[in-house]
């Protein structure tokens, strides 16, 4: 197995689905965290000069999304065929819109516009996405994608705590399929020991340690 | 093999990727072209509101980068092992990063603001981006990502085409190793037949079929 580096800020966001695919595996990984200083000086050594990137023995790979469907393939969290790779790939590109759209709502500055985007990501995005994630977990036995846990479910635990802790509430009781989906992927034992030990999340207020 | 049909609109955009990888590999697809009434009676039938769609022996699949890896690993254009598919994934996803800035000037309303963003488009995002490519495509005998075809190739040339036609100029001139991928690419038999026959693209100035 390669020597694997995690580089990110001491934050969840789009790190962390790559850290608990790791875990998930009990792939051994370095988990560095950066400070803004830190992240301006390492910038410019950067493929993309973003971050997170996945170090592999020495190689800075950029773009998580491509960095969890790798690790996916090596702990087996990926499909069994082409047809359930594409379920899973079209699971993937659905939460990435959605969370797309959550933080077009964040970053917006306009606190008059903001107020409108809100009522319009709680009533209407954040549901419409649900309800469809709500139906396919419906047809999957509590899994979002295939008729087990893929790095789909993992994906979608992590947008789930950072939706949470974007709107403030927890937007899953209205969807039972998906509460069975979250206590799916929060019963593996490799995932739990992860959460429990992970650094604590000082950014957030909705830490998914709470929920195990 | 399944029974493809291609659903969008009488345009290249999201769909001719999926229409060129198809053609790639001389897969047999229905090339269904609506107009905007078309789309207003077929959406609320879709999975998630959007085209393009690839139906699937009557099943309606959305996500066109999904659909996309998917027909790859189809006619071969995916990678040989994980580390390839990795290299291509992180081209894949960086081409959608590039485009998804060109789509937030083109669509931006005020007119001001556009012109500047004009500027840091022309001068910065595409130069960053395509230099960074073409390095790669130096180290890959003039493929993007790996070193022969894979499908990010048959995504750089329509996003070429797309660039091309949202800038009004041709940007790959001081890039001479994404020329040659361009070249490789349209000089695919499979490839140049699609480009050559397929509708002509009345919501374009530049053509790829001007180019073969």
């Amino acid at each position: 197995m390669p020597e694997f580096k995690v580089h990110y800020i001491d934050h969840t966001g789009r790190a962390e689905p790559i850290r608990m695919i790791l875990s998930y595996g009990r792939i051994k990984f370095e988990d560095i965290r950066m400070d803004k200083e830190g992240f301006i000086k390492l910038k410019p050594t950067l493929p993309l000069g973003q971050i997170p990137v996945l170090e592999i023995d020495g190689q800075m790979i950029p773009q998580s999304i491509a960095i969890c469907r790798y690790l996916a393939t090596l702990v087996k969290l990926n499909g069994d065929d082409a047809e359930e790779n594409l379920r899973i790939d079209v699971a993937v590109d659905t939460i990435i819109d959605l969370q797309k759209r959550l933080l077009n709502f964040v970053n917006e500055k306009d606190e008059e516009k903001k107020k409108t985007m809100e009522q319009v990501v709680v009533n209407e995005t954040v549901p419409f996405f649900l309800k469809r994630f709500n139906d396919e977990a419906g047809d999957n036995g509590g899994f979002i994608a295939i008729k087990r846990i893929s790095w789909v479910d993992i994906l979608f635990i992590c947008v789930y705590e950072g939706i949470t802790n974007m709107l403030k509430k927890d937007m899953l009781a209205d969807y039972p399929n998906l509460v069975k989906a979250k206590n799916n992927i929060l019963a593996v034992p490799t995932l739990r020991e992860w959460i429990k030990s992970r650094p604590e999340n000082k950014m957030n207020t909705f830490d998914l340690k709470n929920e195990l």
